[in-house]
């Protein structure tokens, strides 16, 4: 099945207790289609970058089936840039630069070949943007997936909550579904989002893994899954971890075409086991150079890590 | 199978977001002992109290199967008395009295017949009365399990160093074991723990659930295991969640009296689901009203929670 991913295309410059490095690949489009690429080879890709994007870089998207019609590339500009610090406990950190460059007037028009996709996955971007890739959709997908932050929350909720009507799926961090319902409990903050729009939801909590509920559209009873972070040696570096997590689960749905909450629940570990990868280096740099076996590995691992028999055989 | 229960058996105030209760029964035995009821009748409880407390609780305590037979009462002093108001969010708290009482100079002594039992629960107390304990028994437990906090590390770590190197298991949270082992990374953290004494491990996080990481004793392996915490609607009341989780955990092993790695992750998930249950009312309250159909039906929400199927079926 198809792909659409919507996002950014940057440059980062990150710092951990690991590390440091300058000018790295990074966007959450790019976490996106790298961990979705795994699974399906038919992505399009909407996107803006300047002029100072590595070819390379783009070859290698492109060698992994993912469609660049969509990424503009404007000439005599800068690329997204973010620079942050981690903290050493690596679940905190500092904004050091944000500078928007092209996307500061970043306006996705979808080529022909775009708009008429199964599966689209809405990455994290001011929610006017994510409204106007949906708009040009001639068919309705499969499902629209879409995540969104805090800042959105603060600065832009009407059209936050305008979005969020038109999409089937919502992934957000545990304190994000806190701040959009207030509400503590996860589970009460759940039932509210999924009055708002989606009828997935899956709630994100770091290196505390990610809950995953389902609201069944014909008895409205709602389903729990939870799926754990791989507990890890080192962790070197969180950038795009939640990126490659949906980038994952939205993989992994695309190429199984199947919406049952026991596939959605499949979908939710293969997230998890991508993004346990992704922090395992710096930048993308894991994502490309994995492969399925290693994949499937780690998914028993994650098998074996929760399960358990009610009864001693 | 038999076990033995050392901890605090006392009075808490406490306030919640859900109300405030005055004077009602806690301490750690306490609820170690009554989650660990639910699995075996030949429980042996050793702690001090007043002459304040309240018979019918004791009687309480004997008919669920806990021998009170090493609970000093002394009279004309008062119980240990703790009062604490948790924060909005229920993970955090903080302490508005301790007042040790006849816990200041509490000498365990061991009845006759409490020195030869099979499993012990060492419940968080000053290092130096948990190793008393120890010293008293004429054999060989299949199982001695402890329980302790940060203040021990802070004030009595060489003590606390030297009841770890004779205990089987200990059960601490994540901070702990992170204070403990200078890394931030709960494997390593679990790694040099598994050195220190113990080879079992469980650490402790709350709301985001419970690691068990054993190391086999013939090839040095490290297994690790993850039970989530159950997602709730409304949690009334955090104290006394990690003792009884401790107890649920302690008394299904001794109820089973199987120390495989399968054996012990059921062990766990009891403990969880003992946990889940504490916290939906004030004090002990819902850990006096439970019956084993309740139990196990909750065990089966905790499996379908995490159980996913790796193929399309």
């Amino acid at each position: 099945m198809s792909l659409l991913v919507v996002g950014t295309v940057a440059f980062d410059s990150i710092e951990t207790p690991y590390g440091k490095v300058d000018q790295v690949v990074g966007g959450a489009a790019t976490y996106i289609s790298l961990a979705a690429s795994y699974f399906t080879n038919q992505i399009k890709l909407v996107s803006v970058i300047g002029d100072d994007f590595p070819k390379e870089t783009l070859d290698d998207l492109t060698s992994r089936g993912i469609d660049l019609e969509g990424l503009q590339i404007r000439q005599g500009e800068k690329s997204f840039f973010w620079a942050g610090k981690y903290h050493n406990d690596l679940n905190t950190r500092d904004t050091l630069v944000t500078d928007l460059n092209v996307l500061a007037d970043f306006d996705p028009v979808l080529p022909d070949t775009y708009t008429a996709v199964d599966y689209v996955m809405l990455g994290n971007l001011t929610p006017a943007v994510q409204r106007r890739v949906l708009d040009q959709l001639t068919h309705r997908p499969r499902l629209v997936a879409m995540d969104t932050m805090n800042f959105w929350m603060d600065h832009a909720l009407d059209e936050l909550l305008d979005v969020l009507k038109r999409v089937d799926m919502l992934t957000i961090n545990d304190e994000e579904a806190r701040q959009l319902t207030g509400e503590y409990s996860l589970v009460k903050a759940a039932q509210r989002i999924l009055t708002m729009g989606p009828h997935i939801l899956v709630i994100k909590k770091g290196e505390h893994g990610a809950l995953l509920f389902l609201k069944d559209q014909d008895d409205e009873e709602l389903h729990i899954f939870y799926a754990p972070a791989m507990p890890l040696m080192d962790v070197f570096d969180p950038t795009g971890a939640g990126d490659t997590f949906a980038g994952g689960m939205i993989g992994y749905l695309a190429q199984t075409d199947d919406l049952s909450f026991d596939n959605l629940k499949r979908a939710l570990v293969y997230g998890s086991a991508m993004a346990s990868f992704c922090v395992e280096k710096f930048s993308i740099e894991k994502l490309t150079e994995l492969d399925v076996p290693q994949i499937l590995e780690r998914i028993e691992r994650f098998r074996r890590l929760v399960h358990f028999d009610r009864e001693n055989a």
